[in-house]
């Protein structure tokens, strides 16, 4: 399987596009942790590929959480005493603080504005915040509409519920050869932000698309779950069987102008570690490898030290990094399709790696064998070979049964592609052997 | 115990000014590695710290050495023709070399001249200079001294003896709850020094002083010897128990201008050439990490391969690489009162490390435990957590009983108090339990 | 023994002179893979240094190869219509593609052309071509003669042999303490091509010819091999001895006025790795260290899979690297007496840290013993020890049985030889003894 290869058949540019569009079509819905945002995206995905999705009540513990209650909205406001909304909900689901309470009173704006969350420094976006775990209630606004209210009484409301319910979660399972398990995980709790992380599902929604139907060495698991407590959640009911993932991505803000950024997994040099930098070092666009660290999205689940899974996460723009996020200035603007469409080409790039990625053996290990009787080699001697016999000699070299072909793309700077190339021409040439790896199924 | 928070309290001036006077007290004293002028030394130490001095007769073998005869001096000077004293051992007792076996004659210049010491590049500075094992007499004195000396018959008198008497150091041995030890160690046989080491004597005095009546973890044993022969003699007297040192420093050169120094042990990676390097890192004056070599300080005779005892250096400037270094220019004013104190101040917050550094397990260690209802987090999302959340992080992510405190100081980059400090803070909401440290005892 | 300090005593543009004279001797020799060239080449060898030559049958399997004809040449030219040889083997071996199928006919220019091989970017050499595993012929000229010939008929001849005969290498073994063997090869198949390899031909057999006759720990075998096919025929016939090689070194291009480049073996950590890396460390021409590839030279045979011998490839300008590679510019102009001189210089020097890499134990390693009471120390205090006194303290503290000398000269950065005198004096001295090493014989 080249998934690569395959890609690079098709339009990026179309890619991107459809890419784009269906982070539009995702983009007005009021998602949250729990409720019917977060179900009518997932019922949307579920449109793309085959998701099965899992509901877990409120009050479910979850190692040492506690599944919360439901969030739905439907309205919400501040008018002036005039009675026009200045903060108007159907203006922008992030005018309310997510999770609030219902409310519905006349206060002066004195005692409204401690509830007020503005961002001084960028006067004209409105800030995203949040009150998952504590009982409240607030609005955010731009600091200039904030400048602008004048004194009096304002009528807030919030028509909002928050009840015992359900958590919501989905899972896309791709049955390969293996039982072993690649998961690819991406947080679908945020309301109207784009690249965190409306650009992560679509990614990975097309990925599994893409990935569909086709035979595979491992099995993949697509997790679109509400941040944190859907990570949470998920490893409680998949205790036992978290330890066939033998590779993991988180994909979050993965659509925006900027270059790469990987997060290394815990363990730090898991084979999904190595296989992103090696992907990352030979595409053409800017890109960094960052430690690990225990804060970030759910690989701090992931990688916490009772499952300690091999799970990185692909990043463009660093969460935190950037002035738009958590903001809306994440809008569909700050998203690109050309962007959105190198991010899925970086993923099935690693992915050819990881399914790719063997021992061989070669079969003729007492110096080379002749590459140029069997057409492998350059015809007239004295020239320095190119990439492609460069390739062969590098696999013929250090195919032991040890190395693996990423340790060979490693060690000789090759791009892993081209070394696997060189392995499968060497083995139809009978110079090679997959050595079998009984770790690996 | 929180060594360095609570000597924060204290006014660093004051202590500086405290450490440069207890200095100024020894300066004038003629200190050579046996005699009279170590035993008043360390019946000054001892009237601040429980100090134990132990002598050993001239002759005793240790190790590969012999314990040499006890010089004494009263005076020493060379008279001019007309029966001036031109150089005068009541000036500064830098003037006689070191050692210098008795003498009293009258001899031309020109006789004279083959034991004079002088330094030309300096030429108002006095040179150190010792014979300590071969009989040898000579006189140091400022290049400028020299010049002006004329032709003639001068007098000559070094009023010592070298006779059998016995080889004096001191030990300042502080219980902990364990018997594994930290050694401190600094030579005490050098004389109108200041930097080298009245500096050292004066920061491991009070250090043994601040230490002294708290619950310690490890117990402490302070060394006060003459240079080379005096830890010899430690170490052949002390060759079963020296396995009890679990980790150690040499303190020297450690009150003047410059930065700090460390030298790391033999072992190169000791716990406390971590710690040391650790603390260095963390604090505001500039430093650097030094590899270990077979020459310096005593350190010498610790990390011998018989030994190789986890013992570093520390220091500011690094001797014989500064022009004051073993002359007359090494004064009281070259040690400076806030240096000194600073050298107090890295040394605790050393012991601080290694008191504090322990393995500890999550006891929630699937998914990260849920600290904002615990108040161990920050109220409303979105935010990058700040310094002591992550350091919560952290110590929750990486205490799987494998990684230490200082392992996870230098994973997150996170200074090793605020680790500690969240190490506490977890185990006191029972979400973290100390591994109990058989090794550690 | 110490190679390096006895070749000191000789002078080097001398010995440069007479390296230099024997490429010359050799370079109008038309060698080739087989033939009666590498056997005058050998028999010249032969004259020097203790050589035996071996000859193996064509279509001789070794390994996954076939040896093939015996190539043979008397004459060959292009003659222009006036019948003046405008193209001469006589003038230049390299006008013939080497490996070229006898051929006469009279053919117009164009038919001509395609069997014409010229460098434009430099119109004044001629290329070297080969065609050694595919029956072919033609002709190698300079560019601006190539442009210089007319439209019309052309005589062309090549009076060579492509025949069953033998292929032919040289062996010279000099037998040492031990069975253990350093191997050093070098290609002899190149025609009238100076850097590429005469340099390493001459630089080897003087290297042997410096050897004969000593008091060797190990036993050395120099190769002349045909490359590729003579370094995999020996290794067929050689496959059980192989073993017993415990370092070796190819030497190629190796003359010119380029420093110093050294390949390491593909386990890239082995002794001779260490030690060239050291040796080139220390001396005073520019010098870099290549990580391991799977082409260049024999090595790649040394270093296939199945034998992976710790064998690494000295150069001065790498293969490819420089325009004159291939070309008649590499000629003796391009190689340089004292480069050549130096070259054997270098060679000595690795082979004596070979030759002295041993592991010691200090005998009195509690504490350091006292150099000042055996004249191994200064004898007056305070300085700071010199490059003889640090390597001597160097040497007591590492030598624990674990360390070799090469260790502790790579740790120290004291070079090699100076550590290799201190551990000799330490030992004459009584406090140093030689740890017997059962695996190095």
């Amino acid at each position: 399987m080249a998934l690569l290869k395959e890609l690079d058949l098709r339009d990026a540019a179309a890619i991107g596009e459809e890419l784009h569009r269906f982070a539009a079509d995702l983009y007005p819905i009021c998602r949250s942790i729990t409720g019917n945002g977060i179900r009518r995206t997932l019922a949307m995905i579920g449109d793309r590929i085959p998701l099965q999705t899992f509901e877990t009540p409120t009050g479910t513990p979850v190692f040492d959480w506690i599944v919360p209650k439901e969030w739905n909205i439907r309205d919400a406001f501040i008018k002036a005493p005039g009675g026009k909304r200045v903060v108007d909900f159907r203006q922008s689901n992030l005018h309310v603080m997510n999770y609030s309470t219902p409310v519905h009173a006349t206060l002066p704006l004195s005692e409204i504005r401690p509830r007020l969350f503005t961002i001084p420094e960028h006067p004209d976006w409105i800030p995203y915040r949040t009150a998952y775990y504590k009982e409240d209630w607030g609005f955010c606004l731009s600091h200039n509409q904030m400048l602008a209210l004048e004194d009096g009484d304002y009528e807030v409301s919030i028509d909002s519920t928050l009840e015992d319910g359900r958590l919501t979660y989905g899972e896309c399972y791709l049955a390969g050869r293996s039982s072993d398990e690649v998961l690819i995980s991406c947080h679908a709790c945020h309301p109207s932000l784009a690249n965190d992380n409306l650009s992560g599902l679509a990614v990975a929604t097309f990925l599994a698309q893409f990935l569909s139907g086709r035979d595979l060495r491992y099995s993949y698991r697509f997790l679109f779950v509400p941040g944190t407590i859907g990570a949470i959640a998920w490893l409680a009911q998949n205790r036992q069987n978290a330890g066939r993932i033998r590779h993991g991505l988180v994909l979050t803000c993965i659509g925006d102008a900027g270059g790469f950024h990987y997060k290394k997994s815990r363990r730090g040099n898991a084979e999904i570690d190595r296989a992103a930098a090696h992907v990352l070092r030979h595409q053409n666009e800017s890109s960094e490898i960052l430690e690990f660290s225990p804060y970030g999205y759910d690989e701090r689940q992931y990688c916490s030290p009772g499952f300690n899974l091999p799970v990185g996460c692909l990043m463009r723009s660093v969460w935190g990094s950037f002035p738009e996020y958590h903001t809306s200035a994440d809008n569909l603007a700050f998203i690109r399709p050309l962007q959105l469409a190198g991010s899925l080409r970086v993923c099935a790039a690693i992915l050819d790696v990881l399914e790719n990625n063997r021992r061989y053996g070669n079969l003729s290990p007492y110096c080379e064998p002749q590459l140029g009787r069997r057409n492998l080699y350059g015809s007239t001697g004295g020239e320095a070979p190119g990439l492609e016999i460069s390739a062969r000699l590098w696999v013929l070299n250090l195919s032991d049964g040890e190395h693996s072909l990423l340790d060979i793309a490693e060690r000789s700077g090759i791009p892993f592609s081209a070394i696997d190339n060189a392995a499968k021409l060497l083995c139809q040439n009978g110079l090679l052997a997959v050595v079998p790896d009984v770790a690996a199924g």
